[in-house]
């Protein structure tokens, strides 16, 4: 006899799904014990579900299929909820199994009884569905991995009651196969290529899956062509870069600093991209970046085949000899002196090896990370697509699962990375080549900088002390390895190179603590200097214009 | 002029409310400004949304109001969530203010983007309420106060529109008076007392606000009058015990051992508590425990006036000038020898001063407390009242700042204390009274014991793993010097008892993590020599029962 459990675990696997990150409790231990009759199942801990779901999150990125979490009940669900957010922004693809008490015991209202459903609407808008039986408990997570597989990829949620999973009679079924994303239609093309035969200046505006190297090469060959600018959406899910590859611009955080970007494009091609938006509202500033005077075409929506799409507008604007300008290798020198938070984005670019997995949640501290690693070996970004931050180390944990030849670097900020710290005892239990880079200087930096950009007026000292983080210090080369990893802590940039090389040195999980000063001016907290300083990780004309606008 | 977040502070004031618990981001800018305009409110960060919701939970059980949460969109409530239920399952007041976009700035679908409300219910489902214009936000808060503090209690969530918050033409609003609760009324008290009178095995099971000291002596005379067994529930919000008090037993989590204390009571009077169902279900187990033979009977709901329905029972019964059975004073012997669970509880039992807060999250570790404290000078009792775990440690932040004379032990499981590990920083920053008691036996025991009760099959080794905290061995005491809490790892009784008295005498935050043996013998992982094992927590009379009936 096949029970509940084990049609799932075998569905899940005949689907090419190999890995479940877990949380479980009472409720998933029948889950937890078909685990033993597959062997295609690896099962990785996390100590807490935001562990689990960030793990889930990067592992879909670099794996491009899901993994699938184990979580239980509402609370486990709700454990995991702001890293499911931004695999739900990224577009990334999670199956979710989240357990549930037996049917008949729902109507006790036992102390962990909550309404799951509305709980996983938040991130499961397209399909979350509570099992009804163990005959067609199957069929119910075959269509949660073909959602979530369908094109974007989407985060699908199947709540699985204790009965359904322990019953006997399961049956597992066989992967269904998605649907087919089309290309853009002949008019759109038609319109696009007008457009980008103008001669007024167009920009190409890449995000979601365009960003991986044969989309961003076609791209590439209609900017070498026609003159056309390449931008990328701010937060990419995961983005192909370095030298070899096409040079693209990201458009930047600050609403301030997008709009420069955007001041003079007279017509904006997204392909698997929305149209730029604030990250923020802020009183008397424009939420929407593009100018009035800039036409929106869309030429490939997320559901749709981008990659098709733009090598129909390639032949369209004849570009198809054209000669994509490539990324020269270039990398920085080694940093000297006392540490700052561009030294350690410059160590990084020194060092970073071939076809290295680079992490940014660095938040302020990573502001010339772009700058400082765009001609170092090609290697894949991924960033913190949905803004709940907390994503970085558990997404390492993930890719790092996925791609275990190759290492992974997790820039991280000392407030982001409090929420998940956890992710560092499933690095050293599982020995994973993940360098964790903790800025530390001590305060919720960008939230210093959002009180000025948000016009609260000036700020007195309870207002401040809920953005410090100085009170006490916090030691993350410690944390590090009380839970089993490699800790140091550095203060110069030549220790930091030294930490860096260490690391690349010997296999298995590292965290390298930098300590840094605070981005801002604590008695000014203005964002003017700060957008000044900032400018150097802009291309020359950018940051000309800006200051030409900002200067007072 | 005056804007929302300032007539939200101080309609809050205004209300008697003191203390925000808050993790803020740039939607909550506004509300952070505001803080300094308030002198009577106190501002307290946690580093994590679990933190500040587990200690607002803890903070109104002592207090007996509720605090303010400050949150950062749906993600933020979602790392909270987890807390928020153990609130709502404990129905404690928390009034929580979500901070959203912008309302012009909803439709763009920027990255923090999502349904607040559909989260916001699963813990809020009496009050749930997006703010929509800042001349009515303070209504709209007085209101989410009234609805929290109205009888039993229960979380209130305000979701707040930056737009809102930073809008001039804010008004604050009185306090609203909560609704009188009832007590029994006279056909239910006949009824009752009619019960009581019997000569049938009655037992009256107290639960909710119903644990204090006025309610437990009302119910302690009936006893001594009548013979009536006085029960309480399972996880008590708050429980009022140790030498003076009555002596209350409660309800065990095993539903194997809760069926064997509830066997032959014909009669089962319920005080603001429901009738005991097990905590999960479990294949061929029954989920309500109370035996057919048994009448339950409601003396007071939740929402009913518990103190005034037991006096008046008092007198129905002729109780009036009964002498309650108080427990004397008695206190363990101080521990020896190599360190256990047990010991450790038995420490705590030997050094328990006079008017601490005890806060039980050790699941399978503390099952001795309640008797090793049984007869420790009188104390508060505060349990995992939703079964969400990782609520120990922020509810010993919330205590010891609702209660800053009064010393705070928190036990805490190893995989629990994982959850929401971040509370020490807090306890650091505010220098809080709390000595967090980790026991470390690198294991979910719990669930290595639920393995077997759900009657999975017997488990390979990545179900064993999924349980097990071994690899790697995870420090706590260097974790809580990372982030300026004293801590101390033992491994002996003597050194236990030590590192408790080194403890009393310093002031502000220890940790003393208690290296102890799992609770299972991990080859066999059954349930009947762990249930037997237990039996000295239980009453004689139970022990000895549940030895026949659960003997091989």
């Amino acid at each position: 006899m096949t029970n509940g459990a084990q049609s799932l675990m075998k569905t899940l696997v005949d689907a090419g799904i190999e890995v479940c990150f877990s949380n479980p409790g009472t409720s998933e231990m029948h889950f937890v014990s078909a685990l033993d009759d597959e062997p295609k199942m690896r099962a990785v801990l996390g100590l807490f579900e935001g562990v689990v779901t960030g793990a889930a999150d990067g592992y879909a990125r670099m794996a491009d299929k899901p993994a699938v979490t184990l979580l239980h009940l509402g609370c486990g669900l709700g454990n995991g909820l702001a890293n499911l957010h931004n695999a739900r922004k990224g577009k990334v693809p999670v199956v979710n199994i989240v357990g549930d008490h037996a049917t008949y015991h729902v109507k006790y209202d036992a102390q962990l009884q909550s309404d799951i459903e509305t709980v996983a609407r938040n991130v499961s808008p397209g399909f979350c569905r509570t099992a009804t039986s163990t005959e067609t408990l199957g069929q119910d997570v075959a269509e949660a991995i073909a959602a979530a597989r369908a094109k974007p990829g989407q985060v699908t949620t199947l709540i699985l009651p204790a009965d359904v999973s322990w019953g006997e009679g399961g049956v597992a079924v066989e992967p269904l196969s998605p649907p087919t994303p089309e290309a853009a239609d002949e008019a759109t093309l038609e319109a696009i290529a007008t457009a980008v035969s103008s001669g007024q200046k167009t920009a190409i505006l890449l995000g979601g899956h365009a960003l991986r190297e044969p989309t961003i090469l076609a791209a590439a060959k209609i900017a070498a062509h026609k003159g056309v600018t390449l931008l990328a959406e701010t937060f990419p899910t995961r983005m192909e870069r370095g030298a070899g590859l096409p040079y693209i611009e990201r458009i930047a955080y600050l609403a301030e600093l997008a709009m420069v970007q955007l001041s003079d494009i007279k017509n904006l091609i997204l392909v698997d991209a929305k149209a730029p938006v604030s990250f923020f509202a802020y009183p008397d500033k424009k939420s929407y970046l593009v100018p009035d005077s800039c036409q929106v075409h869309t030429l490939a929506a997320p559901d749709q085949d981008a990659l098709a799409s733009l090598n129909k507008l390639v032949t369209a604007v004849g570009a198809d000899r054209a000669q994509p300008k490539l990324q020269p290798k270039k990398q920085p020198v080694s940093p000297v002196g006392k540490l700052t938070a561009e030294k350690v984005c410059k160590a990084v670019g020194h060092l970073l090896p071939d076809n290295a997995i680079l992490i940014d949640e660095g938040i302020t501290s990573t502001l010339m990370l772009a700058a400082m690693t765009a001609g170092a070996p090609r290697h894949d970004l991924l960033t913190l697509t949905g803004g709940a931050i907390g994503q970085g180390l558990p997404n390492a944990v993930g890719a790092a699962i996925a791609c275990p030849e190759r290492p992974v670097y997790a820039l991280i900020g000392d407030g982001t990375a409090m929420y998940t710290i956890q992710a560092l005892w499933t690095m050293a239990r599982e020995q994973l080549n993940v360098t964790s880079i903790i800025f530390n200087n001590a305060a919720y930096s960008v939230l210093n900088i959002e009180l000025d950009r948000v016009g609260a007026k000036d700020s007195g000292d309870k207002a401040k002390s809920q953005l410090d983080l100085t009170g006490p210090p916090i030691n993350f080369a410690e944390i590090a390895h009380s839970m089993g990893v490699h800790g140091v802590r550095v203060q110069t940039a030549e220790d930091m190179v030294k930490a860096l090389e260490y690391a690349q040195s010997q296999p298995g999980p590292h965290l390298i603590e930098a300590i840094i000063p605070e981005s801002l001016n604590k008695t000014k907290r203005k964002i003017l200097p700060w957008l000044l300083r900032s400018m150097p990780s802009l291309p020359l004309s950018v940051s000309k214009a800006l200051k030409k606008k900002l200067a007072p």
